[in-house]
């Protein structure tokens, strides 16, 4: 089994250069293995979907689930190609698989115009120094969802 | 137009209600406004979608660029009916909306059991010592797509 984890880093690799030169898609890619087995596959579709959402980690997190019928990756390993962004590396919490390899750095990736550290910095400041301002509005029905989820017969938590 | 911000947040607690009474999901929702207009409106789907990454904000971010067909939402705002989640935050960030408007703390979420508290804590924490190991190894291809993304004539940048 030694090797493996290489192996499968080496196959989202050769995803993401396919991606990026056959689609110009962004050039990253991801695989969600279980038990040694290729359970899914994702590319970055934000420009082809027109899906701001759709990096390569959030692709493939999502076909997993479909192919395994559950909304959680216990057990499972996600091989991405590069180091996963902020959004994803929120999805992989999320989503939580045993644990993430990665190949290029999120420094690599910056090199090559792809900037998450700018994301990074800005989750960590306070909402009035944002880029975007985050405006908390007092509402008064604000409390209201969840008193309507803990009043919910069967509700299932995630 | 005074009070639009706050009838759209009603309108995001109304949906909330509604996933949550009605459907047993998530309670939370969201909504995308461009020039005063709903563009699209987003529930949380984790559990009835099989989708992890199916948060309000994912979900309505999504909508709304397929309604508006691109992956930017320049000139929109979002109304959450609660402060979005470190993958939410993120997806907001690439979705680079105007501004975001929310009801609900990060706090009233915890109190009601969704902590997100667990993942921005995480997120501040080196490699090695989050709960989801992030593994690097290192890989003579890693820098690949990239070389392939910047050969590629006519590249849509994101």
């Amino acid at each position: 089994m030694e090797g493996e984890p290489q192996s499968f880093l080496e196959r989202a690799i050769a995803l993401a250069v396919a991606n990026a030169r056959d689609s110009g898609g962004g050039p990253f890619a991801a695989l969600v293995v279980k038990d040694g087995r290729v359970v899914a596959e994702g590319v970055n579709l934000v420009t082809s979907a027109n899906d701001p959402t759709a990096h390569a980690e959030v692709v493939a997190i999502r076909a997993a689930c479909r192919a395994l019928g559950h909304f959680q990756l216990e057990g499972c390993e996600i091989y991405s190609s590069c180091e996963p962004c902020p959004m994803c590396l929120g999805a992989i919490y999320w989503a939580r698989p045993a644990r993430v390899y990665y190949a290029a750095t999120a420094a690599d990736a910056s090199r090559a115009g792809f900037d998450d550290s700018f994301i990074y910095r800005q989750i960590a400041l306070a909402h009035g120094e944002r880029a975007i301002p985050m405006i908390a509005l007092a509402t008064p029905q604000a409390l209201q969802p969840f008193a309507a989820w803990r009043a919910k017969a069967g509700r299932k938590a995630y």
